[in-house]
């Protein structure tokens, strides 16, 4: 008998992803931190010994969420201001929050809380995008996250670069600084066309070739964006993209609320990547991104949940119900965006948007394990008739029980095992006395 | 000292409505189903001796939500057939599970497990539509959960009645026998105006006159049934409500997806209320229904979740972020909507809409004590700045705590205490054996 690890046992369904179902009676067997075999439960017994049994009994084991596009640290700026104009609402008081409030604590500690709320709701992966993204990763590395992360970077100084010049050799530095680490993965960031200026574009790219990392990038939020880039560039923003060499596998766009039939067209060709974040699409008033035909040009879109301050909160399942929802409605067609589909954008498809499909978003051998464990047996999830359908429309982040991410238990019948919860809490909410003072005076 | 049953003392927030904060350190004193104070809690505990006293530290404190459109027995369909189109929908799976399936035994256990359900997210009063509903009246009992409840009335023979004519005895029934309940509520119900001849609208809306009740029907979900019905009647769907004497205050009318300007008009001149069901209308496809044109004109709108065939949830939190949420990016406008308006939907304009609220929807000195204390202490819920905002855009059901119905705790920590949790699943999962085999000839 082989030692091993850990061993997930009795679980009611296993969803290795959303095109297969394992076998009845299943079990996943876990060594160091990858999957080493799924299979009967008699039949893995008798192979290996496991220093831990973790019994799935009434659950439904599956692959962890992956969040395409955050910014996690905005957390600390949850609920500071809603329903309000675009415009009133950043410049009144989210820029203003951020010049004075945004530092290396803050940093620190919304990411951690962060990290707490996307655990708590069975995210194992996420994509960041903000300021002092050192401190994000060193959250994540805390709390045991996966997570693909970026400075981002723009033509204004931040709290944290004074130039775009020292954004980019930030973002060096945590290319190198992470790259053997096996949770924290580096991403270029360039924030959006809109804000940064052609030689930073330029740059970002560049930077990202040079070290074979993502690209990550807001596009056409909202239909002002697509007239001011149409109006700056004299030509539609997808096509400049191409221009300066942005379309190819290594690039995530998020949002694309506003793309064309013929950017879709490029978009496939090329294999870029989209994230979609229809909670705060919505929220907003950005408008609806084409999705149902994204998918049908075979682009490959992943979910992401954007940050605090326009959703205003990480859990996958709101963006899951959400997207199959608007889609719907948007297009008077109940049959677009099923159940399945929208799993496999919040599992699989994410994954492979940010490059990680070898290694997360799926249950598979070889894989790493990024598992989660949702307890079925509640008012709300009975009775059981097709586990997708739950998934998307009845149950929500508190079902989430235990958490396996790069095979260790960071969080197991709602315990998070890897980061103080109160502490966490008690410093945010110190943090936020402070960021309310600014807006009292 | 006057000896009192509940005192609630501690919370870091009440809201006693959507228009009022409490005073800071407030405390709500309950005799009997009542509240009987609402003030400092050093001055209520020189005045009361409460037998319980429920230490809500680290929460908020807020009336319990009015669900005001449900099928409570369709839990038993829950997640049985998703994203597909209405008609195949309706034919080849609702209509026939219902007629093979629905039996007294089939609406109290779906029914009592739809109130677990519904007090688990919060909900203190529910507004019903479906068959049985003797069954459902047993199990609110039961449950010690507030209703307004009716048997749906239609030209064809239900499982339960043979005749139009017998669903209105069956009705009159209801009324006479819970007549003097403190919980039990009944609506008079015709289905909607395409499965209703003009005379039993006509038999319904005497009924509903006679015993001065409430007067519920479905109208306008989707395009489709406002061509029918204006091909059907030469004139509007409201023009017609007009003609049969339908347009006065005890009106609800559930979905209203497709009214004009002239219609709402109507409504708010004679007082109609309307109950909106963004999930359910989003999911079938129905389209988005103009609520805030409906609340500028005056319009009482409660929220509704609809049944759980097409939500697939009973969870009010879910509604009101999809109301608020939906009708900004359908309107282009993030001013829409916001936050303090939806709780205001979810709990008194939805006690208004149903007529109770005199009685429930707010905590005031007074009326019954239909409380829910919700935990603040947690990573989604930090740091606090708008109590709206977070009961809007980052709460779930699973953040309620305790929930006290008509002065009684029916919930206590997360433990139902009027309600066998375990033997009601089992119940209801035994039905959906027997459910899935009639699919399987």
């Amino acid at each position: 008998m082989q030692e091993i690890d850990i061993i997930i046992t009795g679980a009611k369904t296993i969803l290795p992803d959303p095109g297969n179902a394992a076998p009845d009676q299943s079990a996943i067997a876990i060594n160091s931190s990858e999957i080493i075999a799924i299979g009967p439960a008699a039949e893995l017994g008798k192979k290996y010994q496991a220093r831990k049994t973790i019994n799935a009994q009434d659950s439904l084991v599956m692959p962890g969420f992956v969040n395409c596009h955050t910014h996690a640290a905005m957390t600390c700026f949850r609920g500071m201001a809603d329903d309000l104009e675009l415009m009133d609402w950043l410049n009144n008081y989210i820029f203003p929050a951020e010049a004075k409030n945004v530092n290396k604590e803050l940093a620190y500690w919304g990411s951690l809380l962060a990290a707490a709320e996307m655990i708590k709701s069975g995210t194992t992966t996420f994509c960041d995008m903000y300021i002092f993204e050192d401190e994000t990763a060193r959250a994540a590395k805390q709390a045991g996250l996966r997570c693909l992360l970026g400075e981002v970077l723009f033509d204004f100084p931040s709290p944290n670069v004074k130039s775009p010049e020292e954004g980019l050799a930030y973002t060096r530095m945590l290319i190198e600084k992470w790259q053997n680490d096996p949770l924290i993965n580096i991403i270029v960031e360039p924030h959006a066309l809109y804000t940064c200026s052609p030689a930073l574009l330029a740059a970002a790219g560049k930077l990202a070739r040079d070290y074979s990392v993502p690209l990550g990038i807001h596009l056409l939020e909202n239909k002002a964006e697509e007239s001011q880039l149409q109006q700056k560039f004299g030509k539609g923003a997808v096509s400049f993209l191409k221009e300066i060499n942005y379309l190819h596998e290594r690039l995530i766009a998020f949002h694309c609320v506003c793309l064309s039939a013929d950017d879709m067209r490029l978009f496939a060709h090329y294999g870029c990547n989209i994230s979609h974040s229809p909670v705060s699409n919505m929220k907003l008033a950005s408008g609806i991104a084409p999705v149902p035909d994204m998918l049908k040009a075979g682009i490959t879109v992943g979910l992401g949940t954007d940050g605090c301050a326009s959703n205003n909160n990480l859990d996958m399942f709101k963006e899951m119900s959400t997207a199959a929802l608007l889609h719907k409605v948007a297009r008077l067609d109940p049959t677009v965006m099923d159940a399945r589909t929208v799993v496999s954008m919040a599992t699989i498809e994410g994954a492979q948007a940010l490059g990680m499909g070898n290694i997360t978003g799926s249950l598979e051998v070889g894989k790493k394990a990024d598992i989660i464990i949702i307890g079925l047996n509640k008012p709300h999830l009975t009775p059981l008739y097709n586990e997708y359908s739950h998934l998307v429309y009845a149950a929500n982040g508190a079902d989430v029980d235990t958490v396996i991410i790069n095979g260790k238990v960071v969080m197991e019948n709602r315990q998070l095992l890897t980061i103080n919860e109160t502490e966490v809490m008690q410093a945010v909410n110190e943090i936020a006395v402070e960021i309310k003072k600014s807006f009292q005076t």
